[in-house]
């Protein structure tokens, strides 16, 4: 990454006027991390030479950002990316050392003037309309649509792609996992060691919380993103310590009275106390593991969370972890709970909750019920659903890899199309009618019924009347003349929304814990049969009269001579 | 990311003569990007706390890192990473606004010393073994042996394993796809915009470049890490062109007399000449595809490819293409070929073949014959051999998401464990046999036949008499009695290398293009039924007679008391 020197360079290109707003612009995105317009595939570059070279210089295109088919099996999708989108326009600039690198790199008989071109690009006269960051989106309807000079326009295909497809793919998944999980659980991300590369990992943290989980254990993450981080300790930790005897810090001073006692005597006595009610053996308790748990208790006296399977959690975590709950309390502390990182989740979990319960009733400590049982693993979506089968005691998950790395699915197929060029309109005619682009500028507005619940997305041609709330209007299946229906929709919300120019973005960015919110309150308005998790029911998208014409006219114009195949 | 006042901050932080040696540190660091201390997990910091208030300080450790399973169901891995690895070391420390995040995000009761602690580390105690850097490695044996402080050894968990992990995924699947591909077809990485992350595209394009691809489309990856980059056009560029009609540029310059012609006019005579022989009708081909690519061919005569299937590849695009290229042969230049992103590859690829022989047989251009034959479109490891096997025509593969995301696993599951602490060696036991960790400070080697191909990685404990070529040494199951075998090698490769130790790399870091060699050489030495795609043999990893009965011995000390289970 590239750092003052870049930045100079661009400042020194701009003068007049606009120095003021250059600079101050560069400097917020600095701090933010900057995405370089060098992140992108070599043939927008080429392509980029070629339109000019062809002196395509002031034509302009509309090019449509939008996936095909729903991730995971599902029906539906979070879409994510559009503020690093938007500050990513906001930083569109080649610097001289891109132009230097263009320069070797290119063919030599690229003309000098090319290169003169491209270093004063911006994409300031790019217009981008979208669907709100956070919002449930769904195939076919474009995320992001993008007006503007063809050339500029073409060379943000990559990136922008690049920042929306992961951004949206993991958002999704978290909002899965939310489902599973059901609302009353909390959903730790701790996927950063098995991430694809360091910001793969950093993406993971920021889009999984977007999506719904609580909190990471991504540091950098949360000071970043302002995400809460979460975590306690490791199994190396426990191993580090060999037993009580090596201490060398035992004590701890009581919450309120601050009087300090010896704390591995107090853990060791409640050990003693708690043997029998637990069905261990007291020498089948790891003494190591009794050393290490006071010791952490030592340090976080006010949140306790002891990872207890080690050893063994029947025969020698739980045992060690009672005991030094029970210690801490008695020095005016509220310890917090237990991790379990290995096993069958379902029974040590409702194991663990039987004997905290066992030991609430027998020491009249009612706060022992209700600790927390953290559970970690290698858990996927299928997990969460088969232990709510089995019935646990969970009350946090922490996934790493497969919430991550979207073990199912790794990649959102989010493809950008050109829909319209020097105002005409483009179709991208394929075998698989799938794959066939909605020609022209489009609109889209989200219908809803009564009760509150999404119906249809109705895509339309840009200048089209827009669908009214109490008046019905024909929603047509695309490419099946047969499937069409009259909707009458109680409410009408126009999904895209202008945010994005004249070089400025010009719609207010949420805070990212307001995004999160979105997607919480847009997942209740679509009807849970969309987003169940077996078999699900797709949720309809469709064309207006007027466009569904447009198209097959155009298609028609376009349709190859020959046989009929 | 932070640039100039976090290394502000070092540099103040370190007085005396180490003062300049820092200066250049952070320097040459800036450049390359900086992997921040803070890409951690929170627990990482916690046990840091609770070490520290716990008086272990100078409490020293061994962690190994290592992985138990092959990727992909196969039986071998390449290691990647370890420079970025070495890389961080270097740059180990917490700025003042991660130490301020800190304070504001640890519990209220951490004491302020422990931030003084925090603020003066560094990984300069730290010492690190490594294999090489490209090797091909396998389960089990430590990729590295970190030895040190507890407390930064512990800090340094995640970030190590983010590193290693996915580079190594990515380096171990580009080198599989090299296998499948064969060494005479060429292998381009095209996965930028399906990456997991921004980053996470640029940790690709780098490490299956170092797993044995031949370049990339990232630019941004060509420009950092010296990449070939490659790259034409997209379907939208085609799309963009309506007919030959709207061409403002028309003209090319013969190569060598410098004579100026009506390029168009002569792709559309070539364009007659050769419908006859293609089996088409000339107004079946699009004429806007015939603009486009002219265009395209204009901008680059001499590295001239086309995307020939946005139409239609056998109606359209061939013939088009091949008018272009008899037309650029005519003014001097040598064209390329074509790329084909859809349909049935195998098909297609053999058909063109046939065009491009039957054309230069009948107009006597030799050089038609061996035009290059790109194929994209959704290629995976399992595509490339249902291509081999129906035979196909494809010299050059551009393969994007599969590769990158690592479908088939998208994540290696390296681990990083406690194996010694203050010269106590530990052990790990688990009910799962594969999961029991190798206790203790260990080494380890390569041993070779006399047909120069490996036969078994032997790991010793530190401080055992190396294995001797030509000597029989006794290689054993770790875990199994029985399973044992002298090995008499011809040759024996110490693996570890000593790369980090007293705060400097000690070993030089080759170039990214030798450690691509050193992937290529180290593949040479394995046998070929490791590496087949179908049911591979695994490759066998042993211990010596003195580390396995080291290990079990330990592994009795620390077996649970009660039943037999």
């Amino acid at each position: 990454m590239e750092d003052v020197a870049t930045n100079n360079v661009v400042v020194e290109a701009s003068n007049g006027p606009d120095n003021a707003k250059f600079l101050k612009r560069r400097g917020s995105h600095r701090q933010n991390g900057v995405i370089q317009p060098l992140l992108t595939d070599l043939y927008q570059i080429t392509m980029a030479y070629a339109y000019w070279k062809a002196e395509k210089t002031s034509d302009c295109a509309v090019f449509d950002l939008f996936f095909r088919k729903n991730p995971f099996h599902g029906e539906f999708t979070i879409f994510a990316g559009l503020e690093e989108v938007l500050k990513f326009l906001e930083n569109f600039h080649y610097s001289d050392s891109d132009i230097e690198y263009l320069r070797e790199t290119l063919p030599q008989s690229v003309e000098p003037a090319f290169f003169d071109f491209l270093k004063n690009l911006t994409a300031d006269e790019i217009t981008v309309y979208a669907i709100d960051e956070g919002c449930v989106a769904f195939p076919k309807i474009p995320l992001l649509r993008i007006e503007g000079p063809l050339i500029v326009a073409q060379l943000l295909e990559t990136t922008l792609l690049t920042l929306v497809n992961y951004a949206s793919l993991v958002a999704t998944n978290a909002a899965r996992y939310r489902i599973a999980a059901g609302y009353t659980v909390q959903l730790l991300e701790f996927g950063l060691r098995r991430a694809q590369g360091p910001d793969g990992g950093l993406s993971a943290s920021k889009y999984a919380y977007l999506g719904g989980f609580d909190g990471t254990s991504n540091v950098l993450a949360g000071k970043l993103y302002q995400i809460p981080v979460k975590g306690t300790h490791a199994h190396a930790y426990i191993s580090s310590f060999t037993d009580c005897k090596e201490l060398k810090r035992r004590t701890i001073k009581h919450k309120d009275t601050q009087e300090e006692v010896d704390f591995i005597d107090l853990c060791r006595s409640w050990k003693e106390k708690l043997t029998p009610g637990l069905d261990v053996l007291r020498e089948e308790a790891s003494d190591g593991e009794l050393a290490a748990f006071a010791s952490y208790a030592i340090a976080f006296p006010d949140s306790f969370v002891a990872l207890v399977d080690t050893y063994d959690t029947a025969k020698s975590g739980l045992l060690n972890f009672c005991a030094v709950a029970m210690a801490l309390n008695d020095m005016g502390y509220q310890p917090q709970g237990i991790r379990i990182d290995s096993g069958d989740l379902a029974y040590l979990s409702t194991m663990a909750r039987q004997k905290f319960e066992q030991i609430a009733e027998k020491f009249d400590r009612d706060w022992f019920r209700g600790l927390t049982i953290v559970a970690s693993n290698d858990i996927n979506e299928e997990t969460i659903w088969s232990l709510n089968e089995q019935g646990h005691q969970i009350n946090c998950f922490g996934i790493g890899t497969h919430l991550v790395t979207c073990q199912r699915q790794p990649a959102l197929g989010c493809v950008y199309k050109l829909v319209e060029i020097n105002h005409i309109p483009k179709i991208k005619l394929s075998e698989d009618v799938e794959k066939v682009t909605m020609p022209g500028m489009k609109d889209v507005y989200r219908l809803y019924g009564a009760d509150g619940h999404a119906l249809i997305d109705l895509l339309v041609q840009t200048g089209e009347d827009s669908p009214k709330a109490g008046s019905k209007v024909l929603c047509r299946h695309p490419f099946h003349e047969s499937k069409r229906a009259w909707v009458s929709p109680a409410k009408v919300e126009p999904l895209y929304h202008k945010y994005w120019k004249d070089g400025v973005i010009c719609r207010a960015l949420p805070q990212l814990s307001d995004i999160r919110q979105r997607v919480t309150d847009s997942m209740k308005t679509i009807r849970q049969d969309h987003k169940r998790n077996l078999n699900p029911t797709p949720y309809k998208v469709a064309v207006s009269d007027r466009l569904y014409h447009f198209i097959h006219d155009l298609w028609l114009e376009n349709a190859p001579i020959g046989e009929l195949s």
